[in-house]
């Protein structure tokens, strides 16, 4: 067979397509109606559609794995290395596809999309769980003719779609990779999340999250909870050996007045963080992912998470940062354990904190060529 | 000679005075005019002022460390059952002082007094070090005649002071106890710290600092401080532990919309804390020690932390919780390790992170007492 034997699949190059999964039953019961799903693939499908590996981006990803920053990608791909021929999910072996999630602001149906009453959906946008996302996927995965990928990959919020296609989908995937997220949100997880969400709601910019196509943004909000996350991201230690208490570059922190005209160097790291993201992010997209993070429990309504992850079949690589403070190694170890075919936590050793997973190139490639094994010995077995 | 010698010492039963210190020459060189401090004072003083213990309260505290709420306290005394009769620092034996630090809102001159020209300060007041709130303490101590501490105490911004009590005028005290503070602020602290900043002057409340009188105030952005600063104070464990990822009672948190209409139990509990500051706390006054906080570095300007700490003579217990995420053990253990009298980190054991030196209330105990007998061994060496 051809190397395209599916229509609906974007060229598999990088290229980013767009699939209509047309309405979403949400967990909620809201439908959500006439969903596009944005999705970048590498690699060849081989005939039976069985070499597929689906990679699932953290919270403020999206489709670009790999490759350049170019006019549609206002960021490198952010998990380089890692997908192409020769990498750890080798190209030439595996068929690869990313998807922009469910709510997202790359492409996918989200809140920065038009409603099809033709305005900005906005906070109009329905709640959305990371089921719901994952059940868009798996809608996609149908009309891709894809009944079972051979791997299911991700980290952070991506790691909780990773972990909710093993508890919905375990008959459609040989193998899980599921790097720093744990079993269901913790309070402290709440805790900095609701902040960050109020921050943003907070902002009169917001407008009642109607403020699409006004002009103005709630880019001051987005900021402040970009700030809260990305020290949530990072280690103290990391941070410390970096910027100390250090003035930024010819600014002076320690004059006279309460201007705040000088910054610290962490300060202005922290700025720069948050200007990034409001050139490239929706506020409103922000809120509405966090809030699913927010409500992530493999558990609920399913007898609680030891018992779904006890008869849970997938064989998976459950993989912790030591010194992540968003998704601390307790919370994950509790996945590994009650797992029936996983081996125990995967720790990357890193000074990064949670962001390791994306930072650490060689010990995230052990991880990810551990991950394609599994998908490997299913495969011998089935074949 | 009486218990009251000193004319301008409040009664010594805990009720709130105030003494006018005069001008205060500022590490910036601003000059700041008329400041009064206020203070509490329990025990009774004997003839040569050589049993004055100082106490000093962390950033949203006050000079109210023992006692009951009332009018002029609008909360009880944060360090409950630590003075008194008694009590670890025994008022049968020891004079207590606890002054409301300069640029506070609890009596002493801070950005809601007056400015001499008959407006409020707002963030017209000038910014301050720990080392300036230090000197005032030093005036106020001239002219209370009291030439030297038995002991100097604080936790947190107070152990900050405490700290830099010792660096500059070790003279004057015989010991200290300095808990759950570092030498110097580390990035991490002011990562946060200036996360907490921005997030007030971004009010539109704020009106550039000059929001008193106006009937406007920031307390959105103070509540959204607050909240980061609480979580930074607890543990993830503790949280977890007391919340998990329920709803609050009578809430739905999980519904079918993003009006955040519906709470979890440990937003809810963050609600609380932020609606409790804002009752009670002026806005600048916080904006102003944060950045007194930031400003913290017991080594600038007198060669570097370690060789200060080094030729410190002060006796001193140094103390951290094993939990403390705002201020981790590394950073205590570095004080302690450089001081030559002090015999290593009393580390106190709890779930609950940077709060501690608050909440655990027998470890505490303990604490002071082996700062009290540190003092009481210099008396016996001094008569």
């Amino acid at each position: 067979m051809a190397s395209q034997p599916h229509p609906l699949l974007p060229p598999a190059d990088g290229t980013l397509g767009y699939v209509r999964i047309g309405d979403v039953l949400l967990d909620s019961g809201v439908l959500l109606p006439q969903v596009t799903i944005a999705l970048q693939c590498w690699g060849t499908l081989n005939a039976d559609a069985s070499n597929v590996v689906l990679i699932e981006h953290a919270l403020t990803g999206d489709s670009h794995v790999v490759g350049p920053k170019d006019a549609l990608h206002p960021t490198p791909g952010w998990w380089p290395g890692m997908v192409g021929p020769g990498c750890p999910i080798d190209t030439d072996r595996w068929f690869v596809i990313c998807t922009n999630t469910l709510g997202g602001c790359r492409g996918t149906t989200g809140p920065s999309s038009l409603h099809p009453d033709g305005h900005y959906w906005g906070a109009r946008f329905p709640a959305i769980s990371i089921r719901d996302m994952v059940r868009a996927e798996a809608q996609l995965a149908d009309l891709l003719g894809i009944r079972r990928f051979a791997a299911v990959i991700g980290g952070s919020m991506g790691g909780a779609r990773a972990l909710e296609w093993m508890i919905m989908y375990p008959q459609r995937m040989a193998a899980a990779g599921v790097l720093a997220v744990g079993p269901r949100a913790s309070a402290d997880q709440i805790g900095w999340q609701t902040t960050q969400i109020l921050a943003i709601t907070a902002d009169p910019a917001w407008q009642q999250g109607g403020y699409h196509g006004t002009g103005r943004e709630p880019t001051m909000g987005l900021g402040i909870a970009r700030r809260i996350a990305h020290l949530s991201y990072r280690s103290e230690q990391e941070l410390d050996r970096r910027f100390s208490n250090r003035p930024a570059p010819g600014e002076d922190p320690i004059g006279e007045d309460l201007s705040m005209q000088g910054r610290y160097a962490v300060q202005s790291y922290l700025d720069h963080q948050a200007s990034k993201l409001i050139a490239r992010f929706d506020a409103c997209c922000y809120v509405l992912l966090t809030d699913a993070l927010n409500r992530h429990d493999i558990g609920r309504d399913r007898g609680g998470l030891h018992h779904v992850l006890k008869n849970c079949t997938v064989p998976a690589v459950i993989c912790a940062v030591d010194t992540d403070r968003l998704y601390p190694l307790r919370q994950i170890e509790e996945i590994a354990e009650h797992l029936p075919y996983c081996d125990g936590v995967d720790i990357i050793t890193s000074e990064k904190g949670h962001d390791g997973f994306l930072a650490e190139a060689d010990q995230t490639a052990e991880i990810l060529r551990k991950t394609m094994a599994l998908a490997e010995a299913d495969e011998q077995v089935r074949f």
